[in-house]
């Protein structure tokens, strides 16, 4: 039955209405000569399923862009809010057309070993277009791809989106904006797709049994590792790291919006994770994908409760800052193994990355390493763990996944540090230092943030 | 299968869930003698799918009235954001009530040539009601809809409170708020609903073959005619432009909240556009959806970018607030055609919306027209440009388009013109000269947006 | 048909896609062996569905901590907003530990008359363990139970962790951390549950023939049971009703994100009733979701609207956070009965429960009561009123609908304020005075909200 309310589509004999009728008359007719089931093909439901939790998972994954945008923007000085809020809908803006140019064909389509096809853009199948066109035979052929083709590359998008994000708030407060705009080019077209391909596209950490569910390590370890190249190559923000060996504090700017990027995350993760199910055509998947939430959550709310226990000790005092983390420190962790049936492993997964989380806050900070909103703890360490945590209690080899962690280190951490170091040499990461004091909301974009709000004069000691 | 956790619902015999019982029993018994399928029947399960569809992606442009509400609260002087707010907030109410009383039936019901019914309450039909007191009978008539009757008003109810969102930022900082309530009943008990019936209600612009998908000309140039007419009739804000012919700079107040704002309603206008399919019954819906979020995704990322590439010559920077404002302009002019199989065609009519957009902010203010969140070019310049681009690369009629563009425009701008001079003459649509100069907030609401803020005071020089 | 675009989960032999095979095969055979039906079995699509809008909606009602945190931060004085988004994150996190290691059993399993069982731990079943395992014949086992075990989990654990958040908000500004957490684990790992049994559990109130559809008691009145107890032990905050009989005024420090904060519960709300319908399995279902959502969006129009208007006569002027409140009012007011089928109804319950509340805030401030957000008059003054509406629109007894009022508000109260008062003798509830003024950011948690902001002084008259 065809919707008839928007009565002016129909009468316009809108194409693909017709094609639902065309489809529908020949099934309808094989279940009358039957004598019995009017339902729809399993192939088609499950189709359909599938194609839905892609579209709704994924729509709540583009969410975790905002997210970012404020947990970032937020945990910033003012001075430069507005360039986090540029750079956040800039990368997600460059990564959805990078990977729909090039990135996905690199990581999903004809992948050899190590790499994907070098073809430009992507769109539906042959098959898809002709049943949309109203040639109903086509539908075999759709069905039996279990998704619609673009369901799939839309889910895939916002992972590479989510990915470059990471690396947006470890190197804020002192990169130029277009250098930064070209790192994220590279890394959506490229990078991030040919790690990809070894795993999610078949490549050779597939064949080794490698397990990541959805993305401890490649999405997450994946951004972090560009983080901290970006951020060896370009130092700390001046003044960070004074000279009596004490180190300056930069709280958040505004913590209130630094708090709504971590509740923002932690409703995508759900989308983020339990998308990664692929499926839900089935009572399995429907039971997976709620384990899938339920681990999610379990391992949060412990990241979040270890982190502020840790955090009295670790920093002297209860720290809001370090429990947020631990809120994403736990999700991280939980992301390569979130099907876990045994809920109580996720609660434990979740609260050691809590504490690993908030101890590498601080010995980043011991280390000289200036990671302006915590991204190398949160998404790198963690990402490591929760990878390594899949053999402790999901079941998968220990060593592949070292071998997988690795991997896909080494390759990412070398490549981001030779795209920023070139790019550093031609065109230079860092702005002018006059820019940095004066903040680069008013000297790249010649804006501020909260215009028309009195605020502290900075200080500047180094 | 019923679910019995809530055993407290079930034990009180809820009437809801006898229904399905009895509902249940003939389709099982049909089933069991065919010797075979215990499926679902088709149609009813199309009728949940496509029910659900618009339950889901309804909420998520419930969700756009939040992103309209941070996008201009953000935008406008903090001395006039609790107005916004409040507005906002009432808009979404107002527009929900007029259109339960009597938009919905003006739009849908009985619609001939150019406008609907003229009875009041819109309600479940009355096979629905017997369905859940538990008469199975009812099962086909039902079913036979294809989705459920609330389901439907529920996703055009939150269109119509999109079409008033638009208004609302272009006239900010200077309207009394029970004029601008007054306007958005008339907009949404009326307007709105007799243009809509003209196509969507199956009128005689869906009669000439005009093509809009989800609204690019029905729901966001009729938000941006009414807008202009609006700003044409109150005038500029108070020293906007300066005697000397310079303009004076109005930067948003809070750019964290603008920026939110543009990326909740990115994250809605996947329902937006995606709902619009109206249907999640076949292989054929859900390819089609798919490929509207994809298309949804890659035009307002490539509205980001060409804006923000533009805004340099054009504005003498790179212009966040273009940026955003680009983003909007790809999403808008995606919204008449975004069922495109060529993904590549999303990226160019998105690009061409982002430049257009920041063009037309420009030259709005050239034009003297004092549009405070750039609603006027990102609605109505956009939607025009979306629906125009429907022909290009859509397959529609190009001259079918611009009449609907025409009629449409025609239609909103003078009938709202006749309002908004009318409510002008009788109660006066402007605040007085103080209220203005102080803010809306002190003024008109006693409150102030951040009472513990200190502000700076705002310079007057007309 | 197993999606296959991320080979690497399927080249690993990943138990899930296996086990979905295997659950496969014999239904296919069935069908070919009935010469017909290729469809899924209707118990395990109805599971799919009914498990899918569990996991949906309840990411929804998961979003509502966002909606809290922001509304209750934006609301408390600048010098507390911090503190604010630490409890909120700690409740949600504290509220889903506390209800997987003990709640829901206490809620859900084996309830006898008045309460459940006292074992630790929940998780799936043991046959969809074996499901997921690949054991294909315990899919009769599982989709029999209508839902997967641990969707319907998630869902209920959101639910606690609301009733939880409403307490926060109340006794803000002087409550000490710690205390505030131990009584959110009580809360949640006991208070809540045991009511919860009562009725969702299946307990005597469900005998009774009690109707509270999505918790206006159970939820809302428990919540706000819970904060009035302490609000009572804790007392107002210092200088809030002076000496002189007058109210020092405390507004909202951020107007903006106490009105994204209604928008999020607005939306998160749909999610909260829509998916308490707990099947999306037939027909009847769907249409009976669709009408929840309408009404949950009427009444919270209507309250918005009504408590605008009523805020004039009652505040002397319209008053923005009246009518804030009254969306609040609205929803709470709606969801005993959310499934009206006659929506006008519903309008008119939101309606009244809008004025009650803007009348309950102005009685709360005459008796001294300083309930800092209103979470008194919204979630228990409205969820009372909700409760006995349900009798006269939607069909209840109301003398059981005032049994159950009273005898849960009874339990509640009764048992929060031993909890509060023992807690306050032993440990002291409130922060020491010179904390109170200093605010508890930089006091208990040494960091500052807005730290560059430039603040006003607060003044004491106290």
């Amino acid at each position: 039955m065809i919707p008839t309310r928007r009565r002016g589509l129909k009468a316009v004999g809108a194409a693909l209405l017709a094609a639902a009728f065309l489809v529908a008359v020949p099934a309808v007719a094989l279940a009358d000569e039957a004598g019995g089931s009017p339902g729809l093909p399993r192939e088609e439901l499950q189709f359909i399923l599938n194609t839905f939790a892609f579209l709704i998972w994924g729509a709540l994954v583009m969410w975790m862009c905002a997210g970012f945008t404020m947990l970032e923007s937020g945990a910033v000085r003012t001075k430069n809010a507005s360039m986090i809020c540029l750079k956040n809908i800039g990368i997600y803006s460059i990564a959805g057309l990078a990977y729909y140019f090039v990135g996905y064909n690199l990581m999903y389509v004809d992948v050899g070993s190590v790499i994907g096809s070098f073809q430009f853009l992507y769109g539906p199948s042959e098959a898809e277009i002709g049943l949309l066109d109203g040639t109903a035979e086509n539908l075999a052929e759709v069905v039996g791809n279990g998704y619609s083709v673009m369901s799939d590359w839309f889910f895939q998008m916002v992972f590479v989106a989510t990915a470059a994000s990471i690396v947006s708030g470890a190197i804020a407060e002192r990169i130029k904006m277009w250098a930064f705009f070209a790192f994220t080019l590279i890394l959506t077209a490229f990078i991030y797709p040919i790690v990809g391909s070894w795993y999610w596209g078949g490549g050779w950490l597939a064949e080794q049994g490698f397990v990541d569910f959805a993305g401890s390590t490649i999405v997450h370890s994946t951004g972090g590792w560009a983080a901290l190249a970006g951020v060896l190559v370009i130092g700390p923000r001046l003044g960070k790291f004074r000279k009596d060996g004490t180190v300056k504090p930069t709280p958040p700017s505004n913590v209130l919006l630094v708090t709504l990027g971590v509740l923002i995350l932690w409703l995508g993760w759900f989308g983020f994770n339990g998308g990664s199910q692929l499926a839900l055509g089935s009572a399995a998947d429907a039971v997976a994908m709620s384990n899938i939430l339920v681990n999610t959550n379990l391992a949060a709310a412990a990241g979040v409760v270890a982190a502020l226990v840790v955090s009295r000790p670790i920093f002297g005092r209860m720290d809001l800052f370090a429990g947020l983390n631990g809120a994403l420190a736990g999700l991280v962790s939980i992301t390569a193994a979130p099907d876990l049936t045994e809920h109580w492993w996720a609660v434990i997964i979740g609260a050691i990355g809590g504490v690993i989380c908030t101890a590498a806050i601080k010995a980043l900070e011991r280390l000289k390493i200036d990671d302006v909103v915590g991204a190398i703890p949160a998404h790198l360490v963690c990402g490591i763990w929760g990878t390594l945590a899949a053999s402790i209690a999901g079941g998968a080899n220990f060593g592949t996944q070292l071998l997988g962690v690795v991997a896909i280190g080494a390759f990412v951490f070398i490549a981001s540090l030779i795209v920023w170091k070139l790019m550093d040499m031609v065109v230079g990461l860092r702005v002018p230092r006059e820019a940095e004091r004066l903040g680069q909301d008013t000297a790249e974009l010649g804006i501020e943030t909260y215009p028309e709000f009195v605020l502290m004069p900075e200080e500047f000691d180094d």
